[in-house]
């Protein structure tokens, strides 16, 4: 197993590091004091300190499956599998489907090659265009696939989004198949003019939708979780188990306790798309004065700009890059091409955004020279 | 995958059952006070909301090396790996070494046996004795075994506690046949005369000693970690990314707060082994009052008293137990004996010890009628 560049990045980073390469929140956007408040509530009661269930907190499974219900997708308490961060879920749904063909998208998330290596995935990698993955492609890469891994809002690390035409041709065409769909959903909720019916909600008996409080909320909570039809959830249950008994009582009841404010949570959701949406197009000005030869396109929300330098290595460039106090991933990090390059726009404030951009731009400029 | 019998348990018994069955530290002793104010403490900065590094929490990795060292154990940072329960850690290192031969104990832990069944592991199970595992079967399995899975302090579920004389011809034999160790030490601080020293003491390149913060501070944490030396944690640091990216950075700051005052850490481990010895005692006099017939040992520390009724089957007697509101775990279930049973003396209260064991003799003195 090799590790993840982006978190080997984290280790090996000095302070003084301007990084554009992990998916980030913006630190001063956690709701701070309302998760103090939550998790003063969240440790009230001394039987929060106890052991939980596998399947995780129950005011917690009510509490999601609620929220997709109200946005039109009927959910249960059971059709919830509590996880540590939708990493785990995910690996979760692979281990137990270990050794099955996997159609996914070039390129794709990181974390998740890793999962699919890890459970030794047979992955068909079918690329991505401006409204989705490549259909014909995709229609012919899982008829041979027993799943599919898509990231269809703000894809990681692309940043498209698929089209709703887009989304309902690929729910008929993995219906027709009998394929498995895994939809992984961490940035849905960050999208800058209006949301997504995600596929799983066109395919329910059909699909395992991840979803996960680290980009809304707080990564360091690592609760995330798997929304799939009863009999999907039921055999995963032991794998949970054997893998880490239950997620964090403690956690999961800060997310429970944070929760019973909706509309605070509804706000707080409101600011960070206002405000990453912002930064995007902060970053994109200060890529069209610093490095006007980056070839992208705008994102509609999430977390990345994706784009490339025609020609250039960017493997190579990071390395000087990083010797300059910048850092990002290049593409084929997630098996795409390799002059392409994953921007994070959301974590790094307005300074640092243009100072970084100047770096690499010096960097570009020393190269040339 | 077959789920386990007491997390099953956990979710479908009532709140009227009279459990003896999971592995449940008493809630009245969990430092609630002190873990509320270092739980104050840990989110006090919003960075604590930040994702964290794969391999831990630096200050937390630190107090724990600290702890080893100062108890002749000598060890760095470095040598940790946090995870999210011991269980996590005990997966990881299987899944490492997946499909490989491993040396078991005879009966042994129920999440340790869905583990190796999980990692596809050749699983040789010898027989305990009073005095630890029977050291001449023990040493000819560990000739065809890359691993072998012990926990010498206050076993899991037997309660046996190895001697130091058998530690040591254990460690020789394992650096002679070059088995790996895993050392399960959940209950080592529970000890109710004095602490033994680990068999990874003896042989530290060679072993990964599990460590964790459930049976001694609050299982809802869900923080454990891996001792080992640095070459045999470096192939896991991959592993622990892929399967969950890093354990919560905020129960992680939770524990570090809490450990800060290690003066109070060592009260409250103190009250633990006073308490819990008076109820293993309490417990056992209930016994010889109302279940003469259970045969047993003494446990000299841990969770549990185990033992048996000769003769009957303990699996048909937990089914009538749990219709009259009572419940421990039969001795199969660990691979033991069928008429074996393991009660769990810490976590019910010394009415509820006193009413569980009632209802057991009525339902014994039933069958018998």
């Amino acid at each position: 197993m090799r590790r993840s560049f982006i978190r080997e990045i984290l280790e090996h980073t000095s302070s003084d590091t301007i990084s554009f390469a992990g998916g980030l929140p913006d630190v001063s956007l956690f709701p701070h004091k309302e998760l103090q408040t939550a998790t003063h509530n969240a440790l009230e009661n001394a039987e929060s300190l106890q052991y939980g269930t596998s399947t995780g907190y129950t005011p917690l499974k009510e509490q999601i499956a609620e929220h997709y219900s109200e946005r039109g997708f009927p959910t249960a308490p059971e059709n919830i599998l509590i996880t540590s961060g939708s990493q785990q879920g995910l690996d979760i749904i692979c281990r137990y489907h270990c050794g099955a063909s996997i159609t996914i998208e070039k390129p794709s998330y990181l974390g998740a090659l890793n999962v699919f290596r890890l459970n030794s995935m047979e992955t068909t990698s079918i690329p991505l265009t401006e409204n989705g993955i490549k259909l014909e492609a995709f229609k012919q890469s899982i008829a041979k696939s027993k799943l599919a891994y898509l990231i269809p809002d703000f894809q990681n690390p692309s940043g498209r989004c698929y089209t709703d035409k887009t989304r309902e041709n690929i729910a008929k065409m993995l219906e027709d198949s009998q394929t498995l769909l895994i939809e992984d959903a961490p940035y849905s909720e960050l999208y800058f003019d209006a949301p997504h019916k995600s596929i799983s909600q066109i395919l329910p008996k059909q699909s395992y939708h991840l979803g996960s409080f680290s980009k809304v909320l707080s990564p360091a909570l690592r609760v995330g979780w798997i929304r799939a039809d009863v009999e999907l959830i039921k055999p995963l249950i032991a794998y949970k188990e054997a893998m880490d008994l239950h997620t964090s009582g403690i956690t999961q009841r800060i997310v429970s306790e944070y929760l019973k404010d909706s509309e605070s949570f509804e706000k707080h959701l409101q600011i960070l798309r206002v405000v990453y949406q912002e930064k995007m197009h902060y970053f994109c000005k200060q890529l069209e004065l610093h490095l006007p030869d980056f070839e992208y396109i705008e994102p509609k929300g999430g977390m990345f700009i994706y784009g490339k330098f025609n020609g250039v290595d960017s493997r190579a460039l990071v390395q000087e890059c990083l010797k300059n106090g910048v850092v990002f991933v290049p593409g084929v990090e997630f098996g795409g091409g390799n002059d392409e390059i994953r921007f994070n726009f959301t974590h790094s404030s307005f300074d640092e955004i243009t100072e970084g951009l100047k770096r690499i731009k010096s960097v570009i400029d020393l190269t040339k020279s």
